[in-house]
């Protein structure tokens, strides 16, 4: 096995950092040491078979986004990265564990959904990768079978509260769910927007003539989002099973969050960096057209973008400041337009719903750290320590110790990255959501699990490197 | 220089825990390893001069007792605990780093305060240790001086906005204060309860023939707490200076210090063990007496122990799991029945102030985590971490990584602790407020500084070993 | 026409009171008038056909009872009060008007369902009566068809989120009917429980063999209320339409109206005295069975009696002098125990749902003027005026002031009334919910539209006194 | 006696209205009656000697303006409105009854300043008047008063949280005082600012060159409202004394007593027309200077003019819909621009604080009426109604029914008023802070005590009309 030794960086932990050096053998972090490369008399720099100069970086524990979607279908399409190109991207970007989603839609089986999953992934991923299980319509089978998710290592499902007839699942469904979750372990992941009104609400729109992307988030009100994280909660607190609330967006939705914390419920959030950049003025645009153009299909995703005036994306930005919400994934799921965002030209309701930041995570953050947002810290938390926390991985992933695997960025704070299509982006996308997004920051080295799989501006790794994550039960949950 | 390697243990942060060894160099830890004792070939435990076992036990950071008060000067006496015997207990009971609060009252000057304080403290401390700097009635003098705080290592000073004549500080004081906090980067730390309120309760008390130490309790009422919390809050949204409200006892106040976190302020909170295990109905006691008898002075502290049928001690714990209490402190401040709290006999306005618990916090904290009330993680965090990062030591204290001062607590899930004065304790007191407290856990070695100073029952400290700690700024704060 | 004079009283608004006389002129109220019989020269008590003397007594505006259900289908059985015997009943007890519900379930049509609820009431009742249009699932029919409501003098319907397969509404069904409210000016009025969520559960403890009453308000549990609460609250700010929340038992749903009008939101609620006065644990009882007996069956209502452990009935008091709730109806829904209730001997989920208390409102309320719950004028407030401002009455009813309904009581504070069924009630029920109520109070004389029909113990009136009450839009809505 | 009859008008009370004619005996209303002219045989317009035609308007109960301060002594002046000039021009605005605040300040006696005022006030009066005692620092002396004054008819007296040295009283005054109140059931007044903190920050300034009447709004922030707003619910709840905030201006200042109204807190609060309509950036003006010219004197009052930006003029309005806030009174503190608001021309602290408003508050409310902004009625309840329920004089104020004083307005809705110093207005003052507001609506007729004194534009009263009125308790408190 491979030794490797990097020297002369600031490690960077939720807590703090340290002058540290990280010595790696195998897969594995053996040893966080001072910095000077002797130990005990050993020249450990001499010792190694590698050493990475970190000199002037961070070195943090690699990414993990805890929700993504590659190939997901919507729509009548699928999301326009495989797990190999997905992956990919993501390590490009500094992000060394996906947990995607397994899906299970109306009329299939969860067994067969996840067993496809699997055939999807396996050899085809560049980094380490674990899966939820979407369920689409609990009913008794599905029911039967959450249980045995445990012992697969995936130790979180996910419902949805819109998407009628596709994922929808009714209070009934969730309520028996979450006792099922209460029982075993299992983490509820929700998507909490009441579907049925937004339906109503979007119908009535299209009905009016408002067809174009704009009218997307105007379908989708906060109220529907508030509504539906509030019922889900209550639904948590009746069955005593803790809940996890994907893509926040709205900050009334945060506010139900907070207020259910504060009086000690075990609820958590996570948003995404769509939500802390973007707004619906925007994605309305510079457009002559009264409701914006095509354009806008770019920034289609649910959760809708928000309106700044409003104020959320200050408040989104405030909650993970505050801990009201604990987690920045990217809810990756590109999508191109050309044959794919183009479905819904007539019908912003047949628009693939999606975003693809993959790739983007680490440094849209880390430019937070920049303008003052959030700490380096927090940073490295919201990234990294509390998604292998969450999801239980932590030990094995989302922390410089030893006994984890070795998956490190080396990041340097002198670096820069331009985002845009034109320029460097690895997602499978003929758009980028981000075209023109400036990071004063720079993912210099990936190295998962031991291997160095970017440096300097050059991919090294392959598909088949990322393995299939058992995770346990979630360690954050008090 | 001597060098020890921990073997066997578990090392547990704030965030999780890792199977490691930790290699002490002198007095800071050098590397923390996966255990077995070869590194890249070297056997380490036979290249060391000491080996601990930890096998089966944890290895967390040494405690951080961020509120003590030696040698207090309180009602005309002084706080029974001086610097020597104050900090001997701390060691016993697996705490290495106390603060204790350099005192300024009416009439005299800070410089002076904080130059006596060093004049107690320098070379009869076991352990190490830093100062807050109380200020006792903010003028202009002090105003000018408390810059000149920070580059002396004491970025924290603590105002009251109670015991009018000898503390106080009103208002417009406050207000100027933290204003030159805003400035200075010095955290602002209240004790909040209104006292001008108080002490005409406590007055019409007295009037009243009520005079029993259970009283002390009657007479601080929550609201005086809550209101004075609501207004420190407010006079910190004013100025923009953090505030951190120190030994939090009313769940109302708590519930002022969510809203305000909520809404992104910069406001923080620490509890004691009293105010989540002892209650005013405890205080009243068994006695025949309507209102108690003396006994209940060995309680008398303030803020004053609740009511729990009112919930306030549930709600502590709460508040420490949904981090609006973010540190749990002592407040140790120790006073002897025999001479001291006599001095109220005859009134409860003059039963000196306190609790002596500087001995007992890590493990009253740690049988929270036997109860469920708190994970281990969340232990290691509140009495450690947190402290270290809140008052700007962290990295060199309040972590096991590479850099650290070698402060470091083997603690034994196995073992077993009885408190209460005819048995163990060290505080220099002839009681205990704790007494019949049974812990299912035992502080087994300490280590300050890389020397172990406890082990197996054994105190092999002196005074001296322990150092006076330049504070840098506040690294909690966002 | 007929002159009275009502001389002597003490004439009670919900403002305040007067000493003054009143004048009525066939079926109105024509004068309020100082007292002393004279006028401008005129002898008013020698020139009237009748003198009330009502020395010392309260003269208020007849009790109007918003929320009954006369002959309502439930489970098989129909409520046990035609609108003769109930209408009756309510003169008795001191109530002039009703507001009852026109029931239109799954498979049958609104127009028919109102067609039939005037056949039901034409020609029998005692006192006047309105009607509210219950829809029992929204479709585009019975959409249609609420705007010509508004011209019937129907001006309120009630939507219900329980009951799926007999009255349920989805969010989407209720968001378009309320779409129609915002656009035509109906009340809408909701049964705000989560009905699939409380089906489960209720499913779940009659499958655990808990099939007697006592459970049905486990079952029922208060999150299910706040819940629904909650998201009618948010559907009722996504389409502008006003909200009122029928039957409000748990202070969690009063805390959500609360917040919502603190916010301006236009919602509003009302509780009925069997959540004022009565609890869960009472309808446990004194059974020595576990799970109590049968004779919880009495208490059988929804939304359930609540705990009063959990303090629900303290706070709708509060709530009620807090504005917070702004009515008392009583959902008077009267179920025999012999052929009824009994339906459900063997599964509680059977026995019919509902209360019997048209009779007693007017005095159950005013106890708690007695007990100083509420004052006199908010007693006539709650239990009239608002009533009779909410639902588009007033000037009509409500009041007394010139050109209203002669429609009055004449209370004796110094009378006193025993509730229970082996005594006095007049409702047609083989027991009573409320036995061994004590009142401090008397209902000595009841006017209907200038006509004394009850009087001195008396029963006066006659079938077809009562004519239907075309109603305006809310007069209360700000 | 002579007796008049008001024909033909709408009666508009706080909870309707009625087509209806009032009918006055001497000083006192009689009787209100159904409209036309006879009255069992007997034709009242031919048998009264004054008939007022009140066809197609408004009959509503006279103002109650509960804060006004004629002749005030402020900073070494008076305000300009002497009780004859006050109420006169109180009495052409449609106001028939002044509680005005007998003043005691530091270093005088409560009964001394008692009777100053009566000495003032009587005979000088064109309309009826009240008292509130100021009481200026509470001491043993005047809390030994305060019982007394019950009796003299002056059930409310106010303290203030801010002008240390003037009226000042700090939180033990403001305890002892509640105390006093708790048991004799006197309503406590505050002036809800700190002034300590407040005078520190109007130093700042004032060092900083920034004496500009602009500033007067910068110093006052709304945390001081706040605060000092909070402070006084949690004294309030300490001694169970009801709690009545007057001049609330800051949203924060109404969350705070709506959060504790939710809770059942018996507080109340005003606010005032200037804090409806008018704001900070119009008193920084369009001036070419910076920080506003000396114009924006006319608009220094405490509490200050508001930032709009902020909202908090929309959330007063909302917390009058919401009953939040339960009064609108003027707060008439009148001072010329010349030799009086040109004190402060070099230093905004010693402009005399206040607005001239007594004239215009029914007009400026009923503009919120024409704006839909309150109800009719609820501009009646806030202007009258209310405040002669929570101050004591309900039944003789405040309402059309037999037994009041016969104080009525008729008010034409089809009128116009325009305000200005130019035009109209009847107040001692040199200018108008209402300068160019138009009011869709018009006061025609005032009846004071059963004589008309204005009437067409055209004044009919005299000073000495008005007499003392000794005030009840709180007929609003529950």
């Amino acid at each position: 096995m491979s030794t490797t030794l990097i020297t002369g960086g600031t490690v960077v932990s939720a807590t703090g950092r340290a002058a540290a050096d990280v010595l790696i053998d195998g897969e594995k972090i053996v040893a966080v040491l001072a910095p000077g490369s002797e130990l005990l008399g050993t020249n450990l720099a001499a010792s190694v078979d590698t050493v990475v100069d970190a000199t002037g970086k961070y070195v943090i524990p690699g990414g993990i986004d805890a929700h993504t979607h590659m190939q997901l279908p919507f729509g009548g399409t699928f999301a326009s990265d495989t797990f190999e190109t997905g992956t990919r991207a993501a390590a490009w970007g500094g992000t060394t564990t996906i947990v995607d989603f397994a899906v299970q839609t109306y009329g299939t089986k969860v067994p067969d959904g996840l067993a496809a999953w699997h055939e999807l992934a396996a050899g085809n991923c560049a980094i380490d990768y674990g899966f939820h299980q979407i369920v689409g319509g609990i009913d008794d089978e599905s029911l039967a079978f959450l249980p045995t998710l445990v012992d697969e290592g995936i130790t979180s499902y996910k419902l949805f509260m819109a998407y009628p007839g596709v994922f929808y699942s009714d209070d009934a469904q969730i309520l028996k769910a979450m006792q099922v979750a209460a029982d075993t372990g299992l983490l509820t992941m929700m998507h909490a927007e009441n579907g049925p009104v937004i339906d109503v609400l979007a119908q009535q729109l299209v009905d009016a003539g408002k067809t174009s992307p704009y009218f997307h988030g105007k379908a989708r009100v906060w109220q529907a989002e508030e509504e539906a994280t509030h019922r889900a909660i209550m639904l948590s607190n009746i069955t005593g099973a803790p809940l996890y609330v994907v893509h926040v967006s709205a900050k009334q939705a945060v506010e139900q969050l907070a207020a259910a914390r504060d009086n000690g419920f075990n609820v958590f959030g996570e948003t995404c960096p769509q939500y802390l950049y973007l707004s619906l003025e925007e994605q309305l645009g510079a457009s002559s057209e009264q409701w914006g153009d095509f354009e806008g299909a770019k920034w289609v995703c649910s959760t809708p973008l928000r309106s700044r005036e409003e104020g959320h994306q200050d408040h989104m930005w405030q909650a993970l400041r505050t801990n009201d919400l604990q987690m920045v994934s990217t809810d990756h799921c590109p999508f191109c337009m050309k044959d794919q965002k183009t479905l819904g030209l007539e019908d912003f309701r047949k628009i693939p719903n999606g975003i693809g930041s993959v790739e983007h995570r680490m440094d849209l953050m880390y430019q937070g750290v920049v303008t003052g947002e959030i700490t380096l810290e927090r940073w490295v938390e919201l990234t990294s320590t509390t998604p292998a926390r969450m999801f239980g991985m932590y030990g094995k992933k989302g922390v410089i110790q030893p006994g984890a695997d070795a998956d490190i960025v080396v990041y340097d704070p002198n670096g820069h990255t331009s985002i845009g299509y034109e320029r460097t982006h690895h997602m499978n996308m003929d758009h980028s959501a981000w075209e023109g997004f400036e990071i004063d920051g720079h993912v210099d080295t990936v190295i998962s699990k031991g291997k160095v799989i970017v440096d300097d501006g050059q991919y090294l790794g392959r598909k088949g490197d990322g393995s299939f994550v058992k995770r346990g039960l979630s360690q954050y949950l008090v």
